[in-house]
């Protein structure tokens, strides 16, 4: 092994396609920063077949080191990268959908990139090959996606730089998308990112053997360089907690590898490992070429600027991000959201709970949240059965004691809301409430809530939720954005109850807000009686230590409240929940549970 | 400027000592991983003057590219590297403390390293010098505060590597040490941190300029690797937050620098300046040699041999971490704490709320919080009168409602304690309790808090505490370590009341306990008379909305709770909060301040 160069093949620099892929050949292309292609080839995949209505199409982007080679095709094909998420039976099931994975342009696996041949040359790209942007990269799966017979696509979906051209899609050719897959990306890079991305680049370039990027015909490229700009990757992919999860155990013992890098560490060892592999499958020149290219999207730095781009798209949304992801972190994903969210657009989004760092979109761990999500996504997309409940879920719904108490609540507050009025639900839970409105043709209908099983409820249910904390205000809403905005039994765990308030009378031409009224005979009674803190089998099940409660109020108190902070009520309405009927009359002592329509 | 180097002067390969520092010379060293140097020079620079009973000696330790200038001689000086924390006035303060900085061994500024000549061959040592370790520098620096006369250090203060250094020296030289200033450190880097020193020094190790190390002699050296491994530090130096607010506006505008290296983004243009500027003044071989010392580094790798080893200790600590730092991140400072803890040592521990990443231990952005905890802690070992509380501090204190009512229940509590017994105090607050209690002779004397400001107004005092969230529990503290537990008028801001309690009463012999009793004829009277919630001006002054009071429970509520959960109650104490009197009889609806000691 030569000291500079240690790629025992040069496949990564010979623009083969792999083993299942296509190419389709296109003409010429302007690119959006005034360069030009004389000839596009592109290198793709396809699983599964294009239905008669040719509306089952799924296209799926691949991130900076990635490939057509999404899935296997048999099973004794070699593993694809989101084996995890796509073939029969997975979230993405090619039994249903026409998936169809392409290389993107400036990669080197079969499609046109600076290991490509300039036919008007007769000689490889290299360093010549033109800046691209992400927005050309889509401009040539468009191409393809045309040529394939496809006009609208079900989906778009992918992460990371696969991410960015979900967005680029969703907004550029918003007639040719019904939905949008947003996974573990962000309208633009963090400056950390283009950071790590700056170092891998000038480890490229500067690396002797780089020769102005003409490496092709030399004994040697650039393959320090690359191999050092992967590690550096690599550290970026997974989160803090999974490194040490996975070397901390045998810091000082590095695995046997075969490599001419440090070689002290466990973890010294795994970067050694990941760089002088990568260089064998990837070329210096696409990496620095896409990486340039995710480095200069920019969706919108501002929010305003953001939502005048997003308010080109057309489609539904599914934003993931996932909570240790610290190169693509879940603020800019909400970034995305918020901006939506303004737009009044349909979006459901899950910042899903995982240790693996960025990594963790391609990963098995957390199947469960993101295949489910991704699943119920398309099939509600595609108009299937499943965009009705699962069996069962009603059921585990009604076990939880305060769910049981929503159902108590719903049937009057769904009363208060006219017919087809637009509801914002805070704290939606598992979507009881707005499953109701849905069937009952409400539009447009919101839940927000942070339990991650109750999101993959919603979503399976069809319905738009995003997960946040209710405390940290409603500012992303427009004024008057929503007819209502209910808060069922949530305000006694909220902290932030004044701005919530004030935030949702704000957001809603009308909150709803029902709570348990501590003042209610019953409760008192309980107090005076027995000196203890009131308990119920239904409205306070818990213990003083243990409950979920943390605002105690009654309806005087709420009264007093309107009157100092200027809401006026509309509606006040008590309810004995043991006998199910309506207080009359001082339902300050009678009611257990209060309801009050107000406004601002 | 040539292509592979751009270094604009030797300096940093010439080991030669900064303007104000003198060279110790000592002769030969063994080194702990068995290599041997036959002499050692230190560059070193001092500040103030040893007192006559030479006790106000502070050793301070430098990082990884630091040395021994940590602040200006004169006021024409150039600023050293800690010049926000040591000069007149300043937390370190030379005026008092004879102040010791030494280039550490290994490194470039005029103590042995790489680039010193090896006296045995007359060439410099380059890629032949041995392996170091933490300890080697300790040993280093122990003979030059022995030539300097010192016996027992006050402190022994460094951050980041200079905090390897200050664990090395509490643990290795137990009786030398009165204080140890652990600041933005670790018993052990990370396995991410490590891999970050990887590709650094793979950059410089496989740079062909390298030359096996032996480059000093060659026309040019391994800058371009050195300044990527500089590059790279510097990112993980700053925050993610800290770089979006300093290179996001202008993202796409590189500053105007004079370097080979890409220049694309504004992020971009200040990693080339950082990394071309370090090459001026570094060496590789020492960034090396170092930065394989700091990898090396391990206090202990589980919590038993951390404790084992920090058992050797006999100094007081000040541990302090910063939020937003993921270098060193603040969970491995309470790794620290948590053995000291465990070990009943004194130890104050507070991670300062900051957003600039590790760097913030060099800033003056958070020296309200970090320098006056040093300067107190600093004081308190020698002392001085700084110990006492500064004016004001107690108006402060009494304008906090809660904390007026700390001082009904203090009185109260103190009767509860034997003289001498150590105590725990959880939600110590600033530290009233204590105070009173340090006053009267216990000891030993621990307070738990989370509020920063609290935390500082502690040091002031005198009085070890910790930062921790008390939801967390106890768990670091051995069974039965103290003689009291007291959770003053805290109970009710605990999420985790159970969790909490049973850990109290593992850790004391005794648990106290108060806490607003609900029950109060005062309390129901409001409710059943107004229909309102209870709001006092002394016990209740919150409206329900905004109470920080989360839990509310009766004295009945308590009695049942120490029954099911198997609480023994020796003291049950109601207090009338309105009279000052102790209730009598049915003190459930008497008392509206409960006070109950228990055991388990």
């Amino acid at each position: 092994m030569s000291r500079s160069s240690f790629a025992s093949s040069d496949s990564a620099r010979s623009a083969r396609p792999l083993r299942y892929a296509r190419v389709a050949r296109f003409g010429p292309l302007r690119l959006k920063l005034g360069g030009r292609l004389p000839e596009v080839n592109i290198a793709y995949e396809t699983w599964g077949r294009l239905n008669r209505a040719r509306d089952n199409a799924i296209l799926i982007c691949h991130a900076l080191s990635g490939d057509s080679h999404v899935a296997r095709h048999t099973p004794r094909d070699d593993p694809g990268w989101w084996e995890a998420v796509v073939g029969p039976g997975k979230a993405i099931d090619p039994r249903r959908y026409y998936v169809i994975c392409a290389n993107t342009l400036g990669g080197c696996r079969g499609t046109t990139g600076p290991n490509s041949v300039n036919p008007k040359t007769g000689e490889r790209y290299g360093a010549d090959f033109p800046a691209i942007t992400i927005a050309d990269i889509v401009e040539v799966q468009k191409r393809l996606v045309d040529r394939l017979g496809v006009k609208v696509l079900l989906g778009v979906v992918g992460g990371s730089m696969g991410g960015h051209q979900v967005l680029e899609w969703a907004t550029r050719h918003p007639r040719r998308v019904r939905g949008a897959l947003a996974v573990a990306t962000s309208p633009r890079l963090t400056m950390q990112a283009i950071a790590f991305d700056v170092v891998g680049r000038n480890a490229i370039l500067r690396d002797p053997h780089f020769h102005g990027g003409q490496y092709y015909d030399e004994k040697s490229g650039p393959d320090v360089g690359l191999a050092l700009a992967r590690m550096l990757g690599h550290i970026t992919y997974l989160s803090r907690q999974a490194m040490q999860e996975k070397f901390a155990a045998d810091r000082l013992r590095p695995r046997d590898v075969a490599t001419e890098f440090e070689k002290k560490f466990s973890v010294g060892s795994y970067l050694a490992y990941q760089g002088t592999r990568f260089v064998e499958r990837f070329d210096a020149n696409s990496y620095n070429t896409l990486s340039m290219a995710m480095d200069r999207f920019n969706l919108g730095a501002t929010p305003a600027k953001l939502r005048a781009r997003l308010a080109r798209s057309r489609c539904q949304w599914l934003v993931l991000s996932f909570t240790s992801d610290w190169l693509f972190p879940p603020e800019q994903s909400r970034e995305i959201v918020h901006a939506l969210l303004a737009l009044g657009r349909s979006v459901t989004y899950c910042n899903v709970q995982s240790t693996c760092g960025h990594d963790a979109f391609l990963l098995e761990e957390n199947l469960a949240t993101y295949g489910e999500m991704i699943r119920a996504f398309l099939a509600r997309l595609s108009g299937s059965k499943e965009t009705k409940p699962a069996k069962g879920d009603d059921d585990a719904y009604a076990l939880r004691p305060t769910n049981f108490y929503h159902r108590v609540d719903y049937d009057r507050i769904a009363r208060f809301i006219p017919r087809g009025a637009g509801v914002l639900d805070v704290g939606c839970g598992p979507g009881g409430l707005l499953w109701r409105l849905k069937r009952r043709g409400h539009s447009p209908l919101m839940g927000v809530e942070l339990n991650e099983a109750d999101l993959v409820t919603c979503a399976r249910r069809g319905i738009d939720a995003v997960q946040a904390d209710v405390n940290e205000g409603l500012g992303v809403f427009r004024d008057g954005q929503f007819d209502f905005v209910v808060l069922s039994l949530a305000l006694q765990v909220i902290r932030n109850v004044k701005g919530v308030l004030l935030d949702a009378a704000r957001v809603g031409r009308r909150v709803i807000v029902s709570f348990p009224n501590f003042a209610c005979h019953r409760f008192l009674g309980m107090l005076t009686q027995n000196g203890r803190m009131p308990r119920t089998s239904g409205l306070l099940p818990f213990e003083w230590h243990n409950t979920p409660n943390i605002r105690y109020l009654t309806i005087s108190d709420f009264d007093v409240f309107c009157r100092k902070y200027g809401f006026r009520v509309h509606q006040r309405v008590g309810l004995d929940t043991e006998t199910g009927r309506e207080a009359r009359g001082d339902i300050n002592r009678l009611a257990d549970l209060a309801l009050f329509v107000v406004s601002r």
